[in-house]
C-alpha cells in the first residue's frame, strides 16, 4: 500500500473519519481494513481504547498519524480513521429498499444511510451521477452506518429496475402523487423500494410511471422539504407497524 | 449603516444569503431589509428578476456587490445576499411549538425550521447556549424559512417554562419515554411541544418531569438519529391528521 493520499474518488481504498465510524468499519467488514490511523491525544479516550483492542483481535496494524489524519480528515480533531479497501454489494431482492437518484450532497446521503438503518431498511440503491459512496464525508455523516447496510451504485435506473422486476416501487414527487398515508394502503409486504430524486430538481417526469407517486403533505409556505428529511418521513411511515391501513 | 462585515454574532444585522433566502425575507419581513446586495452574473436569472421588482417596490436599495458577496457568503456562486436587521419575535400560546434545547449544529436548526414551517408549525424556541439563529449558515440552511416563522430564543428553559405553563412538553429522549406512537395519543388538541436535545448529548434526565417523554422506535443498529432526522420524524407525526389515536 502507498503512502496515504488524501480522498479521490478513483483510490481502491477509503477512510472512515472518527472514532465511531472506524468502529464500525472494523466491526462490520473486518476483511476491508486495511490499517487504523490514531491520532497522539486519543490515547486514553473510552472509544480509542475499544478501538485498539478490535484491531489487535483483528491483526489490524494501529499506527500515530497526526498530520495523516488532518489532511485526510480536513479537521484538526479527527482522533481516528479507519483505511479500507472499497467493496461491492449486492442488494437482497424482496426486501424494503431505499432508492436515491442522483443524490448530489453527502451529507445528505450519509445522513439517510444512518436513518434507512435506524429504522430497519438493510438495502439502499444510488444512481449515478450521484456523491460517491466512499468519500470520507459520505462514511462521516453515516456515522459508520453504511458498514452495515447493502448498498449498490447503478450507472442508470434501468439497471436497477431490470435487477429487481418485482419491487413495487413509490417514487416521491408531486405528479399524480397520493399522499404518504394513501400510498401505504397499497404497500406490499416486504417488496418495495421508496425513491427520491435529486435536491435541486426531484425526480424526472417518468418516475411517475414506474410506480405509485407519493407525496408528503405539506403546505405551499416552503418550496419543498430538505431530501434527507423527506427520506426520513417516508422510511419512518412504510416501517412504522403502528400506522393506518398496515 | 457602516461598510459590510463578514458576519459576527455581535452584529445587529445579518445577511440571507442566496436568491430563495433574499426573496423570503423581502417578502415576510420587508420592514427589517436594510439594502439587497447582487452579483453582476445574476442579471437575467429569473430568481434575481423577480428580487429586483420586490426591492424597487420595497423601495430598498439594491446593489451590485460582488466581493462583498463572496466575502459574506463564503461561496463562490452566491448570486445575492439580503442585508436585515436582526429582530425578535414573541411565541404564540396555545400553539405547537417546537423547542430546540442547546443545538449546536447550525444546518440542523435551519433545516428544523424548514421542516416545521413546510409541516405547519410556526412557533418555535432556542434555548441557549445555543448556535446563532441569525448566522447566514443557519438562514441558508432554512432556506430563509425563518422569516416566515416566530422563533425566540430563551437564556433558560425556565424561562420557556414560565411563559407557556400550559403547554404539554413531550421531550424525545429515551428515559421513561413510550413510543411516538403511543405520545399521540396524550396529544392535547394544539398547546404542544415537541422538544429536542443537544446532537451529542441528548437532553438531561430532568426533561423526562417536564412532560410526557417520547422516543422514535429503532433498532440499535445505530446510535441515534439525526437531530434534523428525529424532528422530522416527530413533526410528521404530530401535524398528520391521518395517523391513529388523532
Amino acid at each position: 500500500m502507498p503512502a496515504l493520499s488524501p480522498y479521490k474518488a478513483d483510490l481502491d481504498y477509503s477512510y472512515a473519519p472518527g472514532l465511531f465510524p472506524s468502529m464500525e468499519c472494523l466491526q462490520h467488514r473486518p476483511e476491508q481494513v486495511r490499517r487504523v490511523l490514531l491520532h497522539s491525544s486519543a490515547a486514553g479516550r473510552e472509544g480509542a481504547d475499544r478501538l485498539c483492542a478490535l484491531a489487535e483481535r483483528l491483526h489490524v496494524r494501529v499506527e500515530e498519524a497526526d498530520r495523516a489524519l488532518s489532511r485526510i480528515s480536513g479537521k484538526e480533531n479527527c482522533f481516528a480513521a479507519a483505511v479500507f479497501a472499497k467493496y461491492e454489494d449486492a442488494l437482497l431482492p424482496g426486501q424494503p429498499h431505499v432508492l436515491l437518484h442522483e443524490p448530489g450532497d453527502s451529507g445528505n446521503v450519509g445522513t439517510i444511510l444512518r436513518t434507512a438503518l435506524g429504522l430497519g431498511i438493510g438495502d439502499v440503491a444510488l444512481i449515478r451521477p450521484c456523491v460517491d459512496l466512499f468519500d470520507p464525508r459520505t462514511v462521516r455523516a453515516s456515522m459508520g452506518s453504511l458498514f452495515q447496510l447493502r448498498v449498490h451504485v447503478y450507472d442508470r435506473i434501468d439497471d436497477y429496475l431490470e435487477a429487481f422486476p418485482e419491487q413495487r416501487l413509490f417514487p416521491f414527487m408531486l405528479d399524480a402523487s397520493v399522499p404518504l398515508s394513501r400510498a401505504l394502503e397499497q404497500r406490499p409486504a416486504s417488496a418495495w423500494t421508496l425513491v427520491f430524486g435529486n435536491e435541486g430538481r426531484g425526480l424526472p417526469p417518468r418516475f411517475a410511471t414506474l410506480g405509485q407517486p407519493v407525496r408528503i403533505p405539506s403546505n405551499d409556505r416552503v418550496d419543498s422539504l430538505n431530501l434527507a428529511v423527506a427520506a426520513a418521513i417516508g422510511i419512518y411511515a412504510f416501517t412504522q407497524e403502528g400506522l393506518p391501513n398496515l
